[in-house]
């Protein structure tokens, strides 16, 4: 580790969210069984290269979705639990650095996987792990989909792909990449809008198409989004920067040169975007919990989507 | 133009595709429309660079569209030309060589486009003609089609867009790709499947999904898919050469690699794989369209859908 490039993100300001997500949250009853069944996926298909790392995956996103979704089923958890170890693991082992070092093997590589969302089932050119822990979660996806969730989780899994070639692309030139590009990319290479996505899939309710064009959901939908990547960077800042290059392209960094300023500053700067955004969702959550429905489904599915992202600002898994 | 790397694609083995799609192939009585509203599009929103590529992107749009969907009413048939122009104009001025010089330059520009497709109005990094012309084709598809149908559709764009960038990765680097790897991803470069799924919305039935999921359905699409991007090498090949570079990342330039030949023993087992895949596509169109119905409506569909491309290998925007 080098102490000159290293920031204890501790001791630096972080976003104070107790106003708008209290707390304590919600956990399912099932988050053990999530974190054994998760261990046990990764074993059938090894997309993680050592056991310590399977088992702080497993823990991690067993507690994570445990609280993402809290009245879910076990078998729709130990579904989105395998979708996410999927997306983590693929970033962990492909992305960031090691996609950097040759992105057009990384495309090549997510080429398989388009092949697959496509819907075309002939084994593409690779025969990977990924490749078979994709088409597997692909198969359970659609049984339990309705067409339309299907292919609105499978487009939302496409934007994660691209979101991490498109940071490949610029771990080392961040420079290249304006605040609009970041906030556009972010919650793709966060996963949020899949999570989104999933919650109709899980718990089991529909919204109409006419709902979800309403502006209060848009704007609760895009500032939990916007949350869940900066409250991330934030969270993994201290470990970003301890593993050298990965820690530029990301909210502090990008105010640090747009503002000009030190570290601290741009940590007290983010923070107040996070409450301002936490703020926002928190308002429409209220409001749109007050008719019932579908929409008030929404906005509970929301409330626990944005705690699980709030939840994990502590956990260790972004301590160095 | 470099004779030495230049080959004239006109004495080459081409495939006969007469006895699967022996033609006159019907065409629109809007041909002319079409190839008017088109030029007034690329008025409208900028994409090409030069009046005379605006009018010969216009000609071979109106013409081909007019072909691809024969039935079709007028504004359908503009709607869908508009979108095979935004494609055809985005590959030409930032995919190929472009891309190539600066992959992550293009998948900064993609970025800006999966920002939209992903359902997001807010303006992204970039407002240049591409960006605002993607926003007025997604408002009129979100009008036109059902919510399925835009989120199938969308899904192929990205694809699209993903096959831009992979190839921009790999036209100076075609010994990484192997031929599984390309037969995945040459029917997303050719924007084929986009093309299917358009074929839906503008012709007004929709397939049940037990339907998508038939057998012959998918063999359907998955030959008339291969064809039309081998139909597209091929004739193309002679162009993509004078250009040089580009010319390495088709099935000719894989046939020589991988079976030690030359250009025309490349170009006669080419035309080979053509004829089976026509013939497999031929065969299924006329099994599909007996029992009437959507699965009928369908085969037609891609029926012609074929024929625009085999009309194409004669086209002279692909005679150098």
């Amino acid at each position: 580790m080098n102490d000159a490039v290293t920031t204890d993100s501790r001791a630096l300001p972080m976003p104070d969210l107790r106003d708008s997500f209290p707390g304590p949250f919600e956990v399912s009853a099932y988050a053990d069984d999530i974190e054994r069944h998760a261990g046990r996926w990764l074993r059938t298909f090894p997309l993680v290269g050592s056991e310590r790392a399977l088992s702080a995956l497993s823990q991690i996103t067993g507690q994570g979705v445990a609280r993402t979704f809290p009245t879910a089923e076990r078998d729709d958890l130990f579904l989105c639990a395998d979708l996410f170890l999927w997306l983590t693991a693929f970033d962990d082992a492909h992305g960031e650095a090691t996609g950097a070092r040759d992105p057009a093997l990384l495309a090549r590589t997510i080429g398989d996987f388009v092949h697959l969302l496509a819907g075309h089932d002939e084994p593409p050119g690779s025969a990977g792990a990924f490749t078979a822990a994709l088409r597997d979660l692909l198969g359970r996806f659609r049984e339990r989909a309705t067409p339309l969730q299907y292919l609105r989780l499978t487009a939302h899994v496409r934007d994660n792909l691209f979101g991490i070639l498109w940071e490949a692309h610029h771990v080392h030139r961040p420079d290249h990449i304006t605040m609009p590009d970041y906030r556009a990319m972010r919650p793709h290479t966060v996963f949020v809008r899949t999570v989104i996505a999933m919650a109709e899939v899980v718990l089991g309710y529909e919204l109409r198409e006419s709902d979800r064009a309403l502006e209060p959901v848009r704007e609760l939908q895009t500032a939990v989004a916007d949350l869940a990547g900066w409250i991330n960077d934030l969270a993994s800042y201290a470990k970003e920067t301890a593993h050298g290059g990965a820690g530029t392209l990301n909210l502090p960094a990008l105010l640090m040169r747009e503002h000009d300023c030190d570290t601290e500053e741009a940590f007290r700067l983010a923070s107040r975007m996070c409450e301002e955004r936490a703020a926002v969702a928190a308002a429409r959550i209220v409001e749109l919990s007050a008719g019932g429905g579908p929409l008030s489904d929404h906005a509970g599915a929301l409330k626990s989507v944005a705690s699980s992202y709030v939840w994990h600002i502590h956990h260790s898994r972004y301590r160095t």
